[in-house]
C-alpha cells in the first residue's frame, strides 16, 4: 500500500491515485438522469469523486481539508465493507461544485492530504488501528459522523472490533471528551471494527486518542505482532 | 480463477463446478420444512443451486440463457458480499423445476455458459470492471434487475465504486439507453462497486457499454496496472 | 491459524488470545457514557470482550461453555462479514458480570475452548465448512440462535452459499430434527454461507451433523481440492 503517482492516464476526467487504492476523478457535467438516480443536490452538475478500497476514515478527513480549501460541498460519502480482505470499509466520497475547476482542486487537495490522514494507521496481518484528529472539523466530518463544525475532533477505530471495545473506554476514560457515536459490527456496513468519534477542547481530544493509540498498539501487537504506520504518525 | 472440472464428486447432487469458485447442485425433493424456510415457491419440489464465490453478474447472465434453454424458473437470487477479499459480491441462485431433470439441465447449461459470461469481467489488484450484454433478457435477469424481458439488457460494474461512477456517466452520455438502476456501496450488500443496469435498442445497449469498457480498462490500469479478461471477452 | 499464546501483553485487561485472531479483554468498570453508548444491561459495570476475524459459530459455542461455567451472562453478539478474505464471519460477543473476576473468568474459558470449538471447522482455498454440536445449550446460544435452552443443539455451516443449502436439507433428512432457523446471505451479514440451527434429542441432532459433514467435505473438495479441520474434529 504505497501512493502511486500515475501521470499516464490520458482521461480528461482522471485527477489521480494516491495510497490504499484510491482514485480521483471529476465529471463536469453529469448526465441529468443519473444525476437524479445518484441523488445528487440539482444545483451542482460537476462532481469530484474521491474513494479507495482500503479506508473510510482517512479519505473522510482528507475530503474535510479539500472542504476547507475549496469552493466545493460534500454531497454523499457512502462505505463499501471493504479494506481488501482486511476488517474495515472502502470510501466513496462525491464533492459536488458549480465549476468542474472547483470539483478538481478539491479531488486534488483531498488525494494529496491522505498520505496524511494514513498516519496514524497501523496495520499487521491480525487487524487494524485508525486514529484522527483535527482541531477544526469542517462539512465533511459533519456529514460523516455529525460532529460540531469549527469544534476539534477525534476519531479511533480498533478490528477486530473486540480490540476497539477496550480503546473507546480508554479514550473516554483518559479525557473530557463528548462522544458523538459509539459503532461497532452492527452499525457500521459489517466491518470488524469498534468505533469512537468525539469531539471537545483541542487538548482533550489528543489526549483520549493518544491514549487510546497506546493501549491499542499493546493489543494488536499481542494478537498479531508488530503493527506500524501505513505513512507517518501526525497526531 | 480458472475453470475447473470436476469429475470426481459421486454425489447424485452434485452436477460441476465453474469458474469463480462456482458449484452447481440438485436436490429432486426439497425436505417440506426446509423448503418452506427458504421461502420458495411450493409448486417445485425439485431445485437447481448455482452459486460461486466470485461474481454475481456473470452467474445471472449465465442462469437467464438457463431458463431460457429449459423447463424452470429462476426462484431465489441472494448476493454476498464476497468476491473472496475482492470488492464485489458472490452469488446464491436458485431455479424451481417440476422435474429434476429440469433442474438439473438448468445448473448444466448455467455451467457451461459461465465461461462466456465472465469474459468481460476485467480484474487486477485494485479492483474490477465487469460488462454484460443480451439482445433479450429473460426471467432471470427480471428477477435480478426488474429488466424487460425480450428486450435487449446490458451492465456494467466498476469497482472500487469511484471508477464505477465514472462508467455510469460514460455509458449513458454514449448512447440513448433507458437506466434502470443505479447501485452503488449503500444499496448493494455492501460492496465497492457502482452499478449501472440498463435496456433499449440492441445497437445503443452494446455501444453504452463499449464506451463504458474503454474508460474503465484505462481507469483501473491507472489505478493497479495492467488488468485482463478473466476468459474471453464477448461483447 | 494457529492457536497462540501471548504472554507479553503487559495491560491488566489482556486476557489472552487464541486461533483465528481471537482476542480476550476485559473491562473492570466500564465508562458509564460509553456503557449507555454500547446499549449494555444497568447491572453489569464489568465487562468481558471475546472476538475474532474468523469465525462465529466457534466463539458463541466456546461462549456458551463460558456462560455455564461462570457467573457471567451473554449480553452482546455482532456478527462482523470477516473471516480474513474468507465467505463467513467474524464475532464479537459481550459478557456481562457484577464482578470483574467473574468476566475474566469467562473469557478465560471460553479462549480455551476455542480449540475445541475449532474443530469441526473445515477450510480450503474455496469455502469452509462449520459444524457445531452441545448436548445441553446454555444462554449464548440461546441469545444467538433462539435455541431452546437444556436441549441438545446443533449448528451446521456451509460456504459458499450453494454447498449449504445441500448440507441443510441432508441434515433434516438424515434425522428428527427441529429447525430453529435457516439463514442464507440475504439474512446473514452477507456472508457467503447457508446455516441451520435446530435442536432435538441429542442422537438426532448429532446424527443429522455427521451426514452434513460427510456430504459436505465432498463438495467442498469437489470444488476447491482437500479441506481439513482447524484444530481436531470432535463431534
Amino acid at each position: 500500500v504505497l501512493e502511486k503517482v500515475t501521470e499516464n492516464c490520458k482521461l480528461t476526467e482522471f485527477v489521480g491515485t494516491a495510497i490504499g487504492n484510491t482514485i480521483g476523478l471529476v465529471i463536469a457535467n453529469v448526465d441529468s438522469e443519473l444525476h437524479e438516480k445518484m441523488g445528487l443536490d440539482k444545483k451542482y452538475r460537476s462532481i469530484g469523486i474521491f474513494g479507495g478500497r482500503t479506508g473510510a476514515g482517512p479519505q473522510i478527513m482528507a475530503a474535510d481539508e479539500a472542504v476547507k480549501a475549496t469552493n466545493t460541498e460534500v454531497v454523499a460519502i457512502e462505505l463499501p465493507r471493504d479494506t481488501e480482505g482486511g476488517a474495515g470499509h472502502g470510501s466513496l466520497i462525491i464533492f459536488g461544485a458549480e465549476e468542474v475547476s472547483d470539483a478538481r482542486r478539491a479531488v486534488e487537495v483531498a488525494l494529496k492530504d491522505l498520505n496524511r490522514t494514513m498516519g496514524d494507521v497501523y496495520v499487521n496481518s491480525a487487524g487494524h488501528l485508525e486514529f484522527q484528529y483535527t482541531a477544526r472539523a469542517s462539512y465533511a466530518i459533519q456529514k460523516a459522523f455529525n460532529a460540531p463544525v469549527g469544534q476539534a475532533f477525534g476519531l479511533l477505530v480498533g478490528a477486530p472490533a473486540a480490540i476497539g471495545v477496550l480503546l473507546c473506554d480508554t479514550a473516554v476514560k483518559a479525557a473530557e471528551i463528548e462522544v458523538i457515536s459509539y459503532l461497532s459490527p452492527s452499525t457500521t456496513s459489517h466491518t470488524n471494527e469498534s468505533i469512537l468519534a468525539f469531539s471537545g477542547d483541542s487538548g482533550a481530544v489528543r489526549q483520549a486518542l493518544i491514549a487510546a493509540r497506546e493501549v491499542g498498539l499493546q493489543l494488536l501487537s499481542a494478537l498479531g505482532g508488530p503493527c506500524k504506520s501505513l505513512t507517518q504518525p501526525y497526531i
